[in-house]
C-alpha cells in the first residue's frame, strides 16, 4: 500500500519555548498561547494544528478548482478553533473554515462551492482532527 | 465554560503556494508536499499537523516536570506521521513521538516517563487528533 512519513523534530530552548523543525525548513518558534502563560508574538501548537486544517482545505480545494476548470481569481480564508476546559482537561469541540473565494464568473460559484465540498470530504488533515470540522464558504465574481 | 478560540488565516498565493498566518506571528509560506508535487523546502500541511503533536507534547509534559519537581536539563523530540492511501482518500494512520530527556539523576528517570504518560493524556492537540499517537520515550542522566 501506498505510504507516506512526515517528520518533524523538536528541541527545548528554555522556559516554556521550543523550536520546531522539518528537515531543513526554517524553525518555528513555539510557546502556549498567551492565555496559558505563554509569550506573545509566537506561533502556539493549537495555532499550528487549526493552521494545518486552514492550508490544506485548499491545497485539497484547489485539486477540484482544476478539476472543475474554474478559473479561481482569489482564495482567502481563516479557520477558528474553539478549545474549552472539560473533565478531561483541555479539548478542542471544533474547527470552523470560512472561505471567500473570488471567480471569473456566476456560474463558477456553485462549482467553486461544490470543490470546497469535495475538499471537506478529501482533505487528510481535516480527516486527521477528531472534533467537528465546518465549512462556511462564499464566493464572488471578481 | 471556560473557553478559547485559535484563529489562523490562509491567503492563496500563486499555484499551490500560499501563506499561512495568524495575529501578529511570522508569515509561514506552506505548499503540498513535494512527493505530492509540492516545491522542496516548505512546511506543509502534514508536516505542519504532525508538528503541533511534536510541540504540544512537550509543553504538556513541562507542566508535569514541574509538579514532580523534575530537574530537566534538556529535552529533544522528533515525531513521525504516517498517511496511507485508503479507499476514502490520503489519511494519517498514526503519529509516533520519540521523545529523549537528559535528567539530573538516576531517581528521575522513572518520573520523567511518568510525566510524559501524563502529557500524552492531557495534550490537547494529542487528544485533536483522531489517529492514534503513540509515545516512545527515553531518558538519561546527564
Amino acid at each position: 500500500m501506498a505510504s507516506w512519513d512526515f517528520t518533524t523534530n523538536v528541541t527545548w530552548l528554555e522556559g516554556e519555548k521550543l523550536n520546531l523543525g522539518c528537515h531543513g525548513m526554517p524553525d518555528i518558534a513555539v510557546t502556549p498561547p498567551p492565555q496559558f502563560g505563554g509569550e506573545e508574538g509566537y506561533w502556539t501548537p493549537e495555532d499550528l494544528l487549526v493552521g494545518s486544517v486552514d492550508s490544506c482545505m485548499l491545497l485539497t480545494a484547489l485539486f477540484f478548482v482544476g478539476k472543475y476548470k474554474i478559473n479561481l481569481k482569489a482564495y482567502k480564508s481563516h479557520a477558528t478553533g474553539n478549545m474549552e476546559k472539560t473533565a478531561e482537561g483541555l479539548r478542542f469541540t471544533g474547527i470552523t473554515v470560512h472561505v471567500e473565494g473570488t471567480v471569473s464568473e456566476e456560474a463558477e460559484i456553485e462549482s467553486f462551492k461544490k470543490a470546497l465540498e469535495m475538499a471537506e470530504k478529501f482533505c487528510p488533515v481535516s480527516a486527521a482532527v477528531s472534533c467537528p470540522v465546518h465549512l462556511d464558504v462564499s464566493a464572488t465574481v471578481g
